[in-house]
């Protein structure tokens, strides 16, 4: 649901708690899809981390997590505040281990966020979705959307992730 | 040495035995020094690898590796054979682990290869660098060079990384 429609929307019930309603209306499924960010591999590269077995996110989150953002996100990330049209990705691999040396195997999932304050107004201007393996089919439903989001809501803009010079 | 000048000295000399003596002296020390690549954190992210304790390259290589490529190391990627600019970079970092993660710590050195037939004729095209720290001064002695260059011979046109899709 776009911005402009929601608002419609909430003019024609009563005032702010329409505007509550509509919004928890959007949060829950009726959000526009998140696309495959088909170039992101020519994104900026911000940052790695592996987490490995002995983390306790080994289970939910294990492996080689390379983070990569558009340049509008670099913008955000310079100052605190991501324009609309940032895309930033979570790559998530495999980490293989052999003789010492880890390297990169099989791809786990492509999780990205889009800010599109017209397009999320209800979930803090950004869009959430999760690509399994190699799919550009999204995967994430609606309950995962919303535990992104909630998650999220601590970060500087919703974001963790801070760029590595 | 340029590669004009070295052309100009073999020929006042005595053909192929002065090209090869040439090439001799420019491998040495004569080599155009290797600009620091100001611009990488924003090439293409082509690999990364992360070299550990219990690997036998530990000593001499230790840490998180992130390799680098501009667009014109890209199109070496797809063809194999890399064209004059191309510019790749080995970004070695420390890997700090707590709990389980690895993480991105001091920067151990910037390792850089540019693609310059003229400059480097006698290395088969490729200048070698290696800046320590956050250092933008080259750090390279002329045997360190030659170790490089003899060690990546066995690469495909002297590379031995390959882009991970």
């Amino acid at each position: 649901m776009r911005g402009s429609q929601t608002i419609t929307f909430a003019l024609g019930v009563v005032g702010v708690c329409a505007v509550s309603l509509a919004a928890r209306a959007q949060t829950a499924s009726t959000l526009e899809p998140v696309q495959y960010p088909e170039s992101y591999r020519h994104f900026v590269h911000v940052k790695s981390t592996v987490i490995g077995k002995d983390s306790p996110d080994f289970q939910r989150n294990g492996g080689i997590h390379h983070f990569y953002a558009n340049d509008k996100a670099m913008e955000g990330y310079r100052t605190g505040l991501f324009p609309d049209g940032s895309v930033l990705v979570d790559d998530s691999l495999e980490a293989q281990e052999s003789a010492g040396k880890t390297t990169e195997g099989a791809r786990h999932r492509v999780a990205v966020m889009v800010k599109d304050h017209d397009r999320y107004s209800s979930t803090r201007g950004w869009g959430f979705e999760v690509f399994k393996g190699d799919s550009h089919e999204g995967s994430l439903p609606a309950e995962g959307r919303a535990a992104c989001v909630r998650c999220h809501a601590s970060g500087r803009d919703s974001v963790f992730s801070e760029y590595r010079p």
